[in-house]
């Protein structure tokens, strides 16, 4: 039932990908051996593939409140951040301007950067020792060229929650579109449109239990953006390709479980991650973490600390058993120091020491209690290095 | 075995999607139960997932003559047109000019449609009447101003395959890039960089036994196209985004396999489509072939055939057995009729009633001795209709 038993690891690093829930997988099975037809041909084959998708696209808009006409089913959160940036801007034109936080993803810090090459502007709002954006911030940055307002809901190395809500009635104030990358919210905390107040989210599959290559741009009814990509007319004329049968039917089933027991899966994941933040701060009381440790302020399964006196990827090197991360698995963070901490203020010896650990679906407290003494046995190798 | 036997459909739509090959899927298990990590992490899940995405590169470079370091996974063939075609255009600047054919698939059209409507300009040289393009049409279209030249390798609808070799050698001529879609011809004949001679090529998993949801773009070393999507560094910095681990093992298998009995297949997949071929000729005398029946002049698994005072949208009505299609699956041209067959100068008398038969690697000559009354049965209902 565990796919982490099938090897030796403890794997707590859930905020770089998670495992294919065994539900989802099974769900996937009849699409890699049964049904394959091209969802657009009218036979039987393309029928059953049609339903398909069509059954996944209700269970993501249930899931996150939105309409199934604004569900667009991309090929990842990368793709999703993409057509949202790079659509808002050219449907504003050049010069038109994007606002945006220092804690961004890549997936958004380097389309913002490439937007300023073709000549758009971005302004990039601060963030305070916790990596939280003041929504004041946001306001002051407001101008009448202003294309759209991209602020991540989560961040993947800290954890920290930003303010989506008052930051997206900004946005409302000012007729100005605002998008929320949400890959790493979604299924940890509560992610609905309404809830939000954004205009457009993004989501990636393989943070929510369902496989790599897959996921969705959310949009609100009424909200418009021009393609990243033209030809045939695949999602209401806004994605072309034929679909990824497997990847949308798993992505599907991935909302709808995450759905199931959110507010149940919240507090186990907190008791998980507390459990781990207080048996090392015990074990290393100079340890120091990082992020909003305010109730609600951080995601229920990240935990993000700092051993003075070492490199994070010493700790790693000397770790086999435990599966962590310096920094975020998808820009190896581990020599030059993380953007993240930086942008927080966080003093470089107390960044380059620090690693990621997150919980997930397949925690269990028992792979806790014997991932602690490892951490631990790894730092003070490390530091001693 | 045959996925297809699953159900009572003889399935002859090779061409709309291909089922995926039961070796194909059983590669991608290990993925979608065992092995999740990103490929970016350096632990143990990590490695992984990081090997398989090298082992299946190394698949897809020798099946088409390339090096590994050319081959960028793409979400299908939509996405490598748009980051072919866009990416050209892009790189050369407002203003500058792609030279097309005018029996392209939407992901070439379309894409070219919206580049016009950006400033650029697109040259669409004609087809003859069997739907090939004269090399010569291409010479005297070039310009100055070329940023790309873009024929597909072989036609999705009638399989006429066009010279691209000779294409390629005007490009080179002129040092302007030639990009070929061969989402098509892949698997069917050989497709390789040395023997098209282009420079950039686009592959399709879905239409190779492999998934839907994951393609290539094929690029000859030393040629650079600017990124369609930002992000993160994957993909030697060209297409951001966590690998799609389970699409890109899938589509490597697909590649291996493909490549292991080409000229066999080939042999066997003619035989095939003259079968089905000559018995509805026999029983529909005069029933009308389009493409290039020349030997070597179409695909060797296509067949389109017009029969002559029905419309094909009513032949398909009437046939449950069999799974066909009236034009391309991707865009249903059934009443406007095809854009290619206008290209072509087909008749709307003969376009109106064809339909494309795709015969494929689980296709079998009892299969078809079924299907040709059946089909026949269906345009004789068609026609009283």
């Amino acid at each position: 039932m565990n796919p982490t038993s099938d090897t030796d690891l403890i794997y707590l690093d859930y905020n770089a990908t998670t495992p294919i829930d065994p539900r989802v997988a099974e769900s996937m099975m009849p699409y890699l051996t049964r049904w394959y037809g091209n969802p657009s041909s009218n036979h039987a084959q393309g029928q059953a593939t049609r339903r398909a998708i069509d059954g996944a696209r209700s269970q993501a808009a249930d899931f996150l409140g939105a309409s199934v006409s604004g569900m667009v089913w991309t090929s990842g959160g990368s793709e999703s951040n993409n057509h949202a940036l790079l659509g808002a801007a050219r449907l504003a034109g050049r010069g038109s301007r994007i606002i945006t936080s220092a804690v961004e993803h890549p997936a958004i810090a380097e389309v913002c950067r490439h937007l300023e090459s073709e000549g758009y502007a971005v302004t990039t709002v601060p963030v305070d020792g916790v990596g939280r954006v003041d929504p004041d911030d946001i306001r002051r940055a407001v101008t009448g060229d202003t294309a759209l307002i991209s602020v991540m809901h989560a961040n993947n190395e800290v954890g920290t929650i930003q303010p989506i809500a008052d930051i997206a009635a900004i946005g409302r104030d000012h007729g100005i579109p605002v998008h929320a990358d949400c890959a790493q919210s979604v299924g940890k905390i509560p992610v609905t449109l309404d809830a939000l107040g954004a205009d457009l989210l993004s989501v990636a599959g393989h943070k929510l239990y369902g496989p790599k290559g897959v996921g969705l741009l959310c949009m609100r009814d009424g909200v418009k953006i021009p393609n990243l990509m033209y030809g045939a007319d695949h999602e209401l004329g806004r994605r072309p390709g034929t679909e990824n049968i497997l990847g949308i039917v798993g992505l599907g089933t991935a909302c709808a479980l995450a759905q199931e027991d959110l507010e149940d899966e919240i507090r186990r994941l907190t008791a998980l991650r507390d459990r781990i933040e207080t048996g090392l701060l015990e074990a290393y009381p100079a340890a120091r973490v990082h992020g909003d440790r305010t109730p609600g302020g951080r995601l229920p399964n990240t935990l993000s600390i700092g051993f003075p006196g070492c490199r994070a990827a010493e700790i790693l090197a000397h770790l086999d058993s435990v599966a962590i991360s310096a920094g975020a698995a998808c820009h190896g963070a581990g020599e030059i120091g993380s953007a993240v901490l930086r942008a927080m203020g966080v003093e470089p010896q107390h960044a380059m020491g620090t690693v990621r650990i997150s919980v997930g679906r397949m925690t269990s407290a028992e792979e806790l209690d014997r991932a602690v003494p490892a951490i631990v046995r790894a730092v003070r190798q490390a530091g001693s290095a």
